[in-house]
């Protein structure tokens, strides 16, 4: 194969694509998440935009980590969806089997990437699963997300502890002229 | 000094007393943190008692892991309210600091104990705080639980997920005769 | 399809058969994972025996999170091999792409299942791969084994783990004739 | 008291400079801890200068995260050093008690900064205890480094992650021109 001749070299760009794309393959679309962002968040920062939701996705996203969350958990939903894995793992995602954890171990490898204070908000938007992740759970369409519902929430919570860090240097910026460092948040 | 002579050697009885002394003494009774279990559980098991609640949050208590977790975070909330630690942690311990996330983490260490699929309950229980969580973030008292609040919704996470595991191994008994083993619990 | 007409019902020993399977299909004994713990275990222990090993190696893989990231890894693994998966994913875990990290979170929820203690031990067999995590690595032979090699060094170091929080209890049982829970370990 | 009037405000530089600080004052230098860098690192990039090491060091201890973990934990090796902590606490942290994980736990809250590929060489370093690694271990001086060998670690293999992301960045830079966000390191 021609293939087998050129030698294997990460490409970073093709990768970042693949995710923005698999993501909206899968139906979900980055004003969606940046809903979710906004019920996390509104409460806090009353001012908050969607365009800062949107912006603040989009930097969860293009984090390396995220991204081979992202493809790796959407991957596993496909090959579900067209029953192709071994049994009884076969079972255990098509069913979103309650005791299967290996999604909840990818979303936080997800959530971590902006710090543990995105724990609490992961879980409480897994648990109401308003907007969009409704829409994941809802059985009835012969589609499988077992992994997707959970990373959608994930990225959801990573930006809102985005958001947080990057509100408390606003904050330090109009109060004390410093701020952190950018590579802080 | 004579205590110098004795060479030391772990006595895992006084760590697990330690801890269910450490609990009683911040306030908190085995009873309030199996009811958060309850909030919880009933809805997916309806049958559940108060006691097979506190048999699990018991069981949850007698792991090294958890207990670890449990006196190092109480130790902390009680420096802090003797105002002993360094500025600026002193600050963010006093405060309950957004951005400060080791409480997060030792709360993790604990849900973790009966693996990832209780990461959604943690994280839903903290943030509606129900009960006994309600009175912990209460900062008008002058306590300092900065620590506690998420040690006990995530021992009351462990539990649920702990009762998840043994509502299954049920099941499975009564339909098919065998189980999982014991430790798999 | 008559299957169609059977309710899913989790079958715990299914799930645990399939772990035991897979892991022998492609090439692991259990022998060789407790050759493992014996490397990170014998200094400490010097009269640690191999039956010891085996039998740690086995009530490890008699936990649930243990059985899922097994399944959930060698099924990538597997689908690799073929050529199944979707690019760039597929590239990457062709070639155990270093920036690729899912291999490692998967392993970690292995290592969690016995607590903190045992993070120090996976890192370091992971590094030296000795014994059966030598074979596993070595790409010439054109398996794929991007998530085995770290599963078995994982499994090995929760293992270690297990051993350590017996003997402490065989310690305290000698001196003081009061031990931990059974569930404790 | 005065200072009671004046509002909570987390001022981010001060968490920063108490981090520096704190090392300092327990006799770790960024140069040693770079040093541990190189170690992890000059096998991979031979041409790797220490300056390059200091600079990503640094470039971990400016995370927030990383600094809460390094404040807490030297924190707690400073009351144990004391004798300030209750007992059994105090007696596990005095001796570095081996069932005592919470310093594991801090450790991996830092190394996860860069993601989850930093793990193995985290538990490596933390195996070999080379350099500075050695002297913090030594207990003869009276010094009680449970938490900050660890840490050290932790930072280390952070900052190694952090230079296999930038490498990567260099090197795809140098073939096509494009890069990853800087945010993505």
């Amino acid at each position: 194969m021609a293939d087998a001749k050129i030698p294997y070299s990460l490409n970073s760009k093709k990768v970042a694509e693949a995710t923005t794309n698999l993501l909206h393959e899968r139906g979900v679309t980055m004003q969606e998440i940046a809903e979710l962002v906004m019920v996390l968040q509104k409460k806090y920062y009353p001012n908050l935009t969607m365009e800062e939701c949107v912006e603040n996705v989009e930097a969860v996203l293009s984090k390396r980590e995220v991204q081979n969350a992202v493809l790796t958990g959407i991957q596993l939903d496909m090959l579900a969806e067209e029953g192709k894995l071994l049994s009884p793992l076969q079972d255990m995602l098509a069913n979103d089997e309650g005791l299967y954890g290996v999604d909840e171990i990818l979303a936080f490898s997800i959530v971590n990437v902006y710090g543990s204070i995105g724990f609490t908000n992961y879980g409480y938007i897994d648990k109401l699963k308003p907007g969009v992740l409704e829409r994941l759970n809802d059985k009835a369409d012969g589609n499988i997300h077992t992994f997707l519902d959970d990373i959608v929430g994930a990225v959801a919570a990573a930006a809102s502890s985005r958001i947080a860090h990057r509100k408390q240097e606003e904050r330090e910026l109009e109060t004390t002229g410093t701020t952190e460092e950018d590579n802080n948040l």
